[in-house]
């Protein structure tokens, strides 16, 4: 087992946006350096980061460069290209491991990964392509969803189908590029586990947050969710079991259908092998949150208590709702976080604020 | 009234040590830059700052470049020298005003300030050479500290005097610069207001912490005092009193002696023109900690609320104590925090770590 990284050490990240940039603050308390690496040149994570690198993706040299200047790589974002990891991993450790961006990228292997170890999914099939509809629709009842296998995040590379007609239209829209499609599920709600494990397989849990979207943009997140005590330690467990398979090290987030009286009664949607969007509310809501046991499992520390002093409500500031930040500054028992982005665009997140309330 | 600093806009911090580290981290939260400069190449505050400076502080060309650089100027500590608050305020505003340093800066200007506005301090006397010893004497009684006017802190600076044969070589011993003898408190307890006042006169107050020192270093905070509501009451109000007199803008720190059984039974110690030490237990145990309610009084952006979640215990990592740093890291409902500074020295401030309770 690996040595924990001292003070002073220095953390890579590959990507400079608001996860990066959280993931920064939480080394910084830490007393860890970071160095951010990002094909952007504007990106925020690079106000809080002690050594900053802008290159594409695919310059060896950059990134031969960068794994020499750090002591561990990991990243806030999973669509990582392939070779981007494997440049890096034979000069420095990678948390992450490259299998869970390998299950990540794409629909089709994280269902069946899912699926092969029991745990229970939306009923789905291939369309790799317009030929493969046919069989598709007779292994997935409508609604369904057609989406894209790979880069699709915020409800971007999906369409929702509701008649056999519409099915050909929206395999062109999205590019005709290999796509699975999957069975909608009727859900009561949608909850996501934030876990993090440790190089020695030590694990810890936050309580499973209750998730509303808006346009497939996350909009709020609340602690507790409305999970009886027997569903939330159902999630944590298949939270477990998906982060053991991938032998993983580091925060990852399982987003999961919730159906109160259905058997089973959770479903998993998708993982992503990252800090996430719904455990912002860790930050002001726990003594050690997501970022910083992200921080802590990678660099082989013990992990912190993922126990909440507060119930909370995250809200995400997406696209103008950051305009609102002079009124939010003004609300007590609310911390406010702005990420510091140049420029709103429709559909980006600009920051969030979370309220807290004593537990219940 | 000036307008609120939009995110986006610079902070210039002048000092790079833990409290400069941490007002970065904070205006990070609120999407704002910061940009350091401090006269040492290797200031912790510079691994989380968006730009830096290495210069002295009397650089007049480096420091009208950093004026230009920045939307506003605050410091993190307050032996900033007169001159250079001079060669930057032509040109960007700073914050606190430079009436706060100037009073807080030396002892004897610090007592007949407070003196004069009806608040209670220790018996005390100017020391300008040792013939100023005698009247001394017949104006405060033993025991007594000997402590110079300028430039102390972490107990630096003074000598206790037991008995007036030990004076003249106190006198030798503090260098034969201008002092003030201060008669001995026999206090209680050891209490801090920490408030935040903005450029509009609103002012929030964090409640009293209790502090206890060890060879004259802040060891411990605790929230809440042991002070009655009426005590700790007039500690605000005193905090007050003095913020309203400076015209203060920004977050300042009023230590006081407590004296459950006498009257007065708060008597001031000193003024940090601030953020201080015994306010980091509000990074864990407020939704608006200290720094963020500093950044936010400078910006002109509302004030947070100063209510606390959770009870605390803050516990300074003094000199070789950080060496704990993996023990701690493994304890439960514990915040460790690790300014990551260059090395180790006895009496240097290297971490700290906060407890949280459930709120009585």
């Amino acid at each position: 087992m690996r040595s924990p990284l001292a003070p002073g050490s220095t953390i890579g990240i590959l990507g400079g946006g608001q996860l990066g940039r959280m993931l920064s603050l939480a080394a910084a308390r830490l007393g860890l350096k970071t160095h951010i690496y990002s094909d952007r040149t504007d990106d925020p994570g690079f106000d809080v980061a002690a050594a900053r690198t802008t290159a594409p993706y695919s310059d060896t040299d950059a990134l031969a460069a960068f794994a020499q200047s750090v002591d561990i790589v990991t990243c806030e974002f999973e669509n990582v290209p392939a070779g981007t990891l494997a440049a890096l991993s034979g000069t420095v450790a990678v948390c992450p491991p490259p299998q869970a961006f390998a299950v990540a990228q794409d629909r089709l292997h994280e269902k069946d990964f899912l699926k092969e170890r029991g745990i229970a999914v939306a009923s789905y099939a291939a369309v790799d392509g317009s030929e493969d509809l046919e069989a598709a629709f007779a292994a997935v009842k409508l609604p369904a969803l057609l989406k894209t296998r790979r880069l699709g995040y915020d409800g971007k590379g999906q369409v929702r189908i509701r008649n056999r007609a519409e099915a050909e239209d929206a395999f062109a829209e999205l590019g005709a590029v290999p796509a699975i499609l999957e069975g909608f599920v009727a859900f009561d709600r949608e909850v996501s586990v934030i876990a993090a494990r440790g190089s020695d397989g030590a694990m810890v849990f936050y309580d499973p947050a209750e998730n509303v979207h808006d346009r497939g943009i996350l909009a709020t997140s609340r602690v507790p969710s409305a999970l009886s005590a027997e569903h939330a330690s159902q999630a944590k467990e298949i939270t477990r079991t998906v982060a053991e398979a991938l032998s993983y090290v580091g925060v990852l987030c399982v987003e999961l259908f919730h159906r109160a009286t259905e058997t089973p009664a959770l479903l998993v949607n998708e993982i992503a092998p990252r800090v996430h969007n719904s455990g912002h509310w860790t930050i002001d809501a726990c003594a050690v949150d997501q970022f910083e046991n992200h921080i802590r499992a990678i660099a082989n520390w013990p992990l912190g208590n993922p126990g909440r002093h507060s119930d909370a409500v995250m809200v995400n500031l997406v696209g103008e709702e950051i305009d609102r930040w002079e009124k939010l500054a003004g609300q007590p028992d609310l911390a406010l976080h702005i990420y510091g982005k140049n420029g709103t665009s429709p559909g980006r997140k600009m920051g969030h604020y979370t309220r807290l309330f004593p537990k219940v």
